[in-house]
């Protein structure tokens, strides 16, 4: 099976003026990880993702993955009880997605209306469900748009394949034009609201306090083999952490952590919570963690470092260990949201640049493998765009 | 030995105008690892960079550290040879170093005459050599001047302790008053030297294949051991590729890939050598390397990039393999070099803000040992940096 047997899309029409004007409007697609509802839900959702084979590759997998999932399953059941008995991170996709949508009807009413459609990868809503929702609504004009600002292919590229794959299961690949927006690290608006979230959190600490606290940007760690395949993750990290930084203008010290690494593997390091261990024991009394990878509040902030690094840093006597708010709904990144999807459909591009270059090491046929049917741009050099999407749909 | 025996610094005087006029001038230390000036020099740079214990960590390292190098010195020779005979970093560095202190005599008459020291890491000139000259010339205010855009402990804090070092063995820890230039990987005058040294590269390749090239920032990598310690050079690495692909506005493909690793243990990847591999391979034609964190050429560039990983390349069917030329003697490197003193010396900080986080992991008691005798700094808000510094020194 080839690439373009799974990714069947509608060619656009070739007049680039044939996409202004959607008559059901612009679908927004917001892609994202997910996280079980209810305590219920806690156990489907680790079978998924311990099956995701772009995700986690294991020996025996469909009999490994499940093993360990439900034996994993009771403890991280716990943790979701003890943050409320359920991931928040619906509800603020939902809150983002309306807020995000309002101001994109006001901005551009010629791609109105817009309506957003969650498609989480582990699960529900499924792109399944966003894709049938669409076609419901009457949509064809379609935008996967990426809840992930820096690229990995465990998380961005994961949802992507999944949502071609759910096109082709759902009989809806002939349904949308689409285009993608795979990557948004480095948007002002994104940066300037993080900069703000940390700027917050460095406000939570006494005005005496405040020189000594160090800013540790921490993202999900990747296992090693996904670094040295030539994933952008790590690159596109840092180069958010430099630009909130420079935004601030940060006179604090600062570095990136990796957190979350599980299993027997080697993860991309510094470890977030062995950094934690050693500054306590090195007497740092004032730490900021910023999560700089994930937008919402999930089981990695709430959980993870406000309860389990928290509890680790006051027992090995760090009093000032505390994170910057997720950015949630704050209305600056709601901004921001609308920004990048308008500045996306002006610019008429079917994705970034950057997309086009699957990793090196990559043995997956279906990552990257670009739409050859992408939604024609409607911007001046829309025929530039159109071209190089034939191009490298070509390769 | 704590570090404070082994970096006993001149304090400043506390006028914070005591600084402006220094008889002697400024005298700019501009450490780099250096390389083997002839063939006969190779194996005794081996044998002094397999004994640094900063840079490299061996078990039994004294005699195994010496049957590496002795072992790898003919080898090593070979590639020498083949580059004509030696390395060109003295060359080069004495060149931007003439330029360097040309501009600043016209930029900052105050802090005139400027002088520069070569202070290399494994070959001479040594720091030894360097602080002996300058206290020759009578010189009293030193800038220890980084020649690594990016921090790591293996580079310029290696080349740190080292000076510091070396001023206790020539007795001259009392004769300077220093401020320190430990990162510059986002200035704007460097970033926008290596654009242009970028966009020469790609005006290399003929212009109907110019939008296929994957441009390939290639950084000499760390042992991953360094990595999980906290360094901060990929981060800083990453943070300089993001600036300089928003420098050119690029619109080629790019990555991040390191370069140079040897030996048992793992490294950080994605290794240079093998994306090449897998990109040939793929049937990607064109590729151009940047080297982005070393400003001369040397070792790793004339043999590793322009003969190894070409033939290499050539000889897996990659016919346009190329690497952006380095900075050498660019005119606007050179104004970049000039302009990031300068500047140091205008804002009075006797280090950045990042050269007090040392790392968390590790285990190196020099390691940021701030000389709690810095330069005063002469520059408004002065009195706060000397109370930074004195804090900082204090810890």
């Amino acid at each position: 099976m080839t690439p373009s047997d799974v990714l069947p899309f509608r060619r656009s029409a070739t007049s680039p003026a044939a996409n202004a004007a959607h008559a059901g409007g612009t679908g927004i697609v917001m892609m994202n990880l997910g996280g079980p509802k209810t305590l219920d839900d806690v156990e489907p959702f680790l079978l998924r993702l311990f099956a995701d084979r772009e995700i986690i590759q294991l020996p025996f997998q469909d009999w490994l993955g499940k093993f360990i999932a439900t034996r994993r399953a009771p403890k991280v059941r716990k943790l979701y009880d003890a943050i409320g008995g359920g991931s928040p991170i619906l509800k603020w996709t939902e809150a983002q997605g309306e807020a995000m949508c309002r101001r994109l009807d006001e901005m551009s009413p010629a791609t109105a209306p817009h309506k957003f459609y969650v498609a989480f990868r582990y699960t529900n809503p499924f792109a399944d469900d966003a894709l049938r929702a669409m076609k419901a609504d009457g949509i064809t004009r379609a935008v996967a748009f990426t809840q992930y600002p820096q690229w990995s292919c465990s998380t961005t590229g994961s949802s992507l394949n999944d949502l071609w794959r759910a096109a082709a299961r759902t009989g809806l690949e002939d349904a949308f034009e689409w285009s993608i927006i795979d990557r948004w690290g480095e948007h002002p608006g994104f940066v300037s609201s993080m900069a703000s979230a940390v700027e917050d959190g460095l406000d939570e600490f006494a005005a005496d306090e405040r020189d000594d606290v160090l800013v540790m940007f921490s993202a999900h760690s990747l296992p090693l083999s996904v670094i040295d395949r030539g994933d952008a993750y790590p690159a596109e990290v840092s180069a958010t952490v430099s630009r909130v930084v420079q935004t601030i203008g940060l006179r604090n010290p600062y570095m990136v952590t990796y957190q979350s690494e599980v299993g027997p593997v080697r993860w991309l390091g510094p470890s977030t919570e062995t950094v934690i261990e050693q500054l306590a024991q090195r007497g740092q009394k004032n730490v900021l963690v910023v999560p700089i990878a994930f937008t919402s509040d999930h089981i990695e902030t709430l959980s993870e470092l406000d309860i389990e690094y928290a509890e680790l840093a006051h027992k090995l006597g760090m009093p000032g260990f505390k994170r910057a708010p997720a950015l949630n709904a704050r209305p600056e990144f709601l901004d921001a949201l609308a920004d990048i999807v308008h500045e996306h459909l002006q610019a008429g591009a079917p994705h970034s640049t950057q997309y086009r270059q699957r990793c090196p090491g990559c043995l997956n046929a279906a990552c990257r493998s670009v739409p050859s049917r992408l939604a024609a741009a409607c911007a001046p050099g829309a025929e530039d765009v159109q071209a190089m999407a034939e191009t490298v749909g070509a390769r």
